[in-house]
């Protein structure tokens, strides 16, 4: 059982190529310009008028969220996480949980996303929607605590908790993340233990960091630095560390994110909607920094969509710097796969031979697309979530011809309807 | 012979409403929150889990441009016409024009357009192209020349023509407008003549204002003041204009902008993608500006979607400055229907007996916008083109179910790739 990949235009490298690719088990085990001769039990798909990307990584997310989805518009974070969203969230069944969550991965696959990062709470759940969803998560529970007291240590042991029952999970696609949710939600207590845990465990951190102005100055009045400065100061960037937003920083931060482990994950489209600002990621990126691409969650975004993540950053780095060459679709390609598995430390996000057989199929010949004159261009700039016709992860297809394999999406938007609706009432 | 819309979410001025909605003929007779009966010969139409809004008004595009798509990417706009567009569209066919167009107004159906403001020249190619595809259009034929020699004449003579061929065409659905390119490619003589064109038919002028720095820069080296102090001076601003782009303004400029008849067509993807800037649209709304939505063609864009450029609308004006709750959904989708409908003279872009009966389906139930708490809010940063099921304009369907009606899709992706590959060969 194996899957062949005929004559299809493939993301390799730098540019794309007319390949046959052969997915054995759950990995890439050939590509060739050559014509592969097909053995007997392997799935045929003809790849004409395709373009094969490597599956994009989602570095940064909240799946249950896209239950909150257009909830409390157009208001400032702080109001929105302290009027609507924690008290919501303090009472969150399980149930919620599981089917927000599952809504959640039926849009991202649709979308070509095979990997995420999630922060959120409830791992057990959410562990239970991606195990049957069918493709790859680092999954964390989120951690707010000042010190480690009572309360602080029954965060950091529900933490462990997720790491023991979730690392290495559903076959290996499951793996874990230690989550401090903000320097200003967690003390330098809990950063200390969270460290440990990681480093433990081998695992990333993953956090929230640099997002508001608000954020900044809050720093600089309770710890006297800049946040970067302080998770600098107190060891953070001794171990991998998804750092999701990094839009208020200077020069000096970006000098040593670029020193340190850590991966900025860019929310173009989250960061703008709430008003939190634009992040310097082309300065980051000259400076060495690697950058990723996340959604954030739906509930800000308001979608799981990397085709518009992509899009919103190319625009806005243009846009903002008034110059059209800097970012070209190739780069913003590359943040939405490689550097994105660069910085979850899962395979290398490309197409080549050993790498895990996470594949998507985009169709670029449709009237939004045509003519596709250059495939990361088209990409980029025209294609939607629409056009992806395939999914492949591990091996296995969760998305076939357009249709939804592993999520049942019936009965995720009768589920979802009648949990928003009990709510309402 | 009629529709009946039964039972559907309307966009019914400030708020939505559930409602029946009657359409007689090519125009919205009755919109009521009280159940209609049925006429034996209407066409009863299920709208329970759709919205319905007025149709999208796309206020600036070149349609031919279609076929250039994803053609000499990420460059500055002056080498991006003079290397690459300009060379091309001295060499253009008729056939290119027409399938180029049948592209774009497919693609425009497709997103929910039902009017657009397209400035190109072949204007008859076009013309065809419009009056099959069965939407309405304002088209001119461009006018570039620097003075009312032989050359100027017959760029007048050409756009004189198109108006005498088209205004009131296709059962009313086409207009007409004129269409002097821009300050620095016309001169003051130009302008004046585009100017009694105008008046002598009741028509707007149509052109690109303020697009680039090199622009403003050009105007006050050559004219001593900016492109806008220029038009307000030699009377531009006595007959309706929609002025496109509007990117480098004053407050000055805001100001005779303000005072004038100009409705600026905000056109956020291509001016950020051409580094052109970013229009600061929140002020001169705020001055009192009518301000539209436009995509401009699809080789700078490289969409012609209005769910793209209403969320990019909303995520800029938030993301720069800093303020989630300016330009709320609400505003958005007045950008994209009711300001553009007054800009172009062409109905109120509402929903409301007496009304051209223009009217887009969108399904707010899908996995991509569930749950929609607020409908606008789902429009503007959920919903995907994909996501309309139905177009009517004139009262009759464009797009039924999903289905393109009155464009063959495969023949125009098939003729279009047929002139793409001839070109390259």
């Amino acid at each position: 059982m194996g899957i062949l990949l005929r004559n299809v235009l493939a993301v390799t490298g730098e540019s794309t190529t007319t390949v046959d690719l052969r997915v054995d088990g759950e990995t890439i085990s050939t590509v060739s310009t050559e014509r592969l001769s097909a053995r007997p039990d392997e799935t045929i798909i003809n790849g004409e008028g395709k373009l094969a990307i490597p599956g994009f990584v989602n570095a940064h997310t909240h799946l249950p969220m896209s239950l909150f989805r257009g909830l409390a518009e157009e208001i400032p974070l702080n109001r929105w996480l302290e009027d609507h969203i924690w008290p919501r969230e303090r009472n969150l069944k399980p149930e919620e949980v599981y089917w927000g969550a599952l809504l959640g991965l039926a849009e991202m696959i649709r979308s070509g996303i095979t990997l995420c990062a999630d922060m959120y709470f409830q791992t057990d759940e959410i562990g239970r929607a991606v195990e049957e969803a069918g493709l790859r998560a680092i999954l964390s529970c989120g951690i707010i605590a000042e010190r480690l007291d009572a309360h602080g240590k029954a965060e950091l042991d529900k933490a462990a908790e997720a790491i023991a029952r979730w690392e290495g999970a559903a076959g290996g696609r499951i793996t874990t993340a230690v989550s401090p949710h903000a320097i200003y939600t967690c003390g330098e207590e809990i950063w200390h233990a969270a460290i440990e845990l990681a480093a433990d465990h081998k695992i990333p951190l993953h956090t929230h960091l640099c997002e508001t102005q608000g954020e900044a100055d809050w720093s600089q009045k309770n710890l006297g630095m800049s946040p970067i400065a302080f998770l600098s100061q107190i060891g953070v960037f001794s171990v991998p560390v998804l750092a999701a937003h990094c839009v208020h920083v200077g020069n000096e931060d970006i000098r040593l994110l670029a020193e340190g482990t850590a991966t900025v994950v860019h929310c173009p489209k989250s960061n703008s909607k709430l008003g939190s600002g634009i992040s310097p990621i082309v300065a980051l990126r000259d400076a060495g920094v690697n950058v990723a691409l996340g959604t954030d969650g739906a509930a800000t975004n308001n979608s799981l969509d990397m085709f518009e993540e992509m899009r919103m950053a190319a625009l806005l780095a243009k846009g903002c710097s008034c110059d059209p060459t800097v970012l070209p679709a190739r780069s913003v390609v590359k943040m939405a796969t490689e550097n994105g598995a660069n910085g979850l430390g899962i395979g290398t996000g490309r197409l080549a031979a050993g790498e895990p057989a996470d594949i998507v199929l985009v169709d670029l010949d449709s009237i939004r697309t045509l003519p596709a004159y250059e495939p990361f261009s088209a990409l980029v700039y025209a294609a939607h979530a629409q056009d992806v016709t395939d999914v492949i992860v591990a091996g296995r297809f969760l998305l076939r011809q357009g249709e939804l394999l592993a999520i049942d999406e019936e009965r995720v938007r009768h589920e979802v309807k009648k949990l928003v609706n009990r709510q309402a009432n």
